[in-house]
């Protein structure tokens, strides 16, 4: 198992990234391959004392930035890190990619590289998020603002297949379409036609979901829209960031509060814990003919080597297999030459 | 200054109704008209021993329930409290009318019983809801799934009005449009059209907002679809719980974290008014003519007493008038024989 890993995506590039290779390599039976500047990765290593022991060092000159136009990752940009590693993962020459870099240039360089597999008419980001009761998948968070009823089909059955075999008990996951209420006929047209297609998936679908009963873990995989499910996100994020401040600032008011602060503060790092999406390794990018995941641009080495976990996971549980069996009798209609599902 | 209340709208109905009732009209220099079942009014204030002295009841045999159909407002259920209260409104018996009972029933009412202001084509329920700093508003928070790039700059019209004639301090409210991303061009089709309509519309319009940043109040105003709203709503309702419900728990670990929660008691209070949406009264119902509140479901007596203050405050500050005067050049097109705005 060889996991590529962008040695030069995100906020904390080369150094975070290095570090989180090296935990990997050493926690897992993993070899992980860090691609960029090899003389920049090597010098790092060596400044700050990391073993680059099982972990290659393929060269690439070139760095995409969050300021670059995502396109640029197939024209100016084509020599970056992110485009060597996705075309090194297309050769073969590894069995998953790990970024921290730009999401957009991540999804045009993956669609365009790596390509999309058989019958997937979009690829989309399906970060695991917070719940109370444990993390749940969110699919599509952004990567497609405008959908068909026939997208969020695909991206149930892909993040159905995702959930259960990487992150469940072996139970199928539960769907449910993010909605405005969870009576079979809300929302607009968008999800009446998704609703009636889901109904008749075969996929554990529970229905429509409340964004309210979302974080409560009403679904494991929340079905949405791009635009929906980036206003999700965003405002889950936005809210609990809100949230936090005002408990902090509580505590700080004076004597009493710091005095109770110091007496819960071995219990807040549990409850940080928690609510910190870098624990689940970051967001798969499903549709992609060979495994890709995306960490947040903020990650620090824990997050790494945990995306680097899951990456190696995602390729060994064959998710790709089933989704592309999975799409195929959708495919079939278009393209009456397709072989039926093997399943 | 005369509020019409429905006394059989919400959880808490009559009881707390009344008690709200009786509170704003000793607070306030306000009558109050409660309509509901008479007798039932009457018994329950003496039972409770609260005055209905500054007080009218105005007789409603019947009520309408959550479980029934919103259109039954003017079928079946037209004897309803709701109903009375509204057509009670358009006859002119009142200034301002209060509701905790069925959003749906009421929007249907509204728009039938008391029309909507000539011009605007959607009537928008707008929250006030937490943020950091102070109530942003929410335009629209679920009234219409789905929308016209115009609908949303008539949203923008109405809550920059509101939020600046009702809450704020004189300055024209920040107006935003709630987006994936900050950039001019973010967003699908309807969002690039309402963003170049809200951009050349003579208001205070900030751009596009993400909804990471609404709880932090990025605008004052925030315009949205009624899909995208209610997703917002409810998504910042739930994890702002789960959040609190985390806090809680680590509270409730063991003798020492009990002992930090009785010492930080005092300020959560603080806290808890400042998540506390009722405090602000309720959500005005913009685009019908004369002014309607909506108030929560489980509202109790002081949030149905803010809701009475709010709706007064609406009744007195010459929103519907500004309205009116904000659609009518947007109308113009439409009807050349319209008269010209004029403020």
């Amino acid at each position: 198992m060889r996991v590529i890993v962008d040695a030069f995506g995100g906020d904390n590039a080369p150094l975070e990234i290095i570090k989180g290779a090296a935990l990997a390599v050493a926690e897992y039976k993993v070899e992980v391959a860090l691609v960029g500047r090899e003389e920049e990765i090597r010098r790092t290593a060596q400044e700050n004392g990391l073993s680059l022991e099982g972990i290659a060092v393929i060269d690439a000159p070139d760095v995409i930035g969050m300021e670059d136009e995502p396109k640029s990752i197939l024209k100016e940009k084509k020599n970056c890190s992110m485009a060597e590693g996705l075309r090194r993962l297309a050769a073969g020459e590894g069995d998953a990619f790990v970024t921290a870099g730009s999401t957009g240039a991540l999804i045009m360089g993956a669609t365009f590289l790596v390509k999309r597999i058989k019958g997937v008419s979009r690829a989309a980001l399906a970060p695991l998020m917070p719940g109370d009761k444990g993390p749940f998948m969110l699919i599509d968070s952004g990567a497609n603002v405008e959908c068909r009823p026939e997208m969020l089909l695909q991206f149930a059955h892909m993040g159905s297949i995702y959930m259960t075999r990487v992150m469940g008990d072996g139970r199928p996951a539960r769907v449910g379409l993010m909605n405005v209420g969870t009576e079979d006929t809300k929302g607009g047209e968008l999800q009446h036609e998704a609703f009636a297609l889901l109904k008749k998936s075969g996929l554990n679908f529970v229905g429509n979901v409340e964004a309210r009963d979302v974080p409560d873990n009403a679904a494991d995989v929340v079905v949405a829209d791009g635009f929906t499910g980036n206003v999700f996100l965003k405002t889950m994020e936005g809210t609990a960031d809100i949230v936090m401040r005002n408990v902090k600032r509580l505590f700080l008011t004076d004597l009493r509060t710091k005095l109770a602060a110091l007496l819960v503060k071995p219990y807040l790092k549990d409850f940080k814990k928690k609510m910190d999406t870098s624990e689940y390794g970051g967001a798969p990018l499903l549709g992609v003919s060979r495994p890709v995941i995306k960490t947040h641009g903020n990650s620090k080495a824990s997050a790494v080597k945990n995306a680097i976990r899951v990456a190696a996971d995602f390729a060994q549980k064959g998710v790709i297999e089933q989704i592309a069996a999975a799409v195929r009798p959708q495919e079939k209609a278009a393209e009456p030459e397709a072989e039926p599902a093997e399943d």
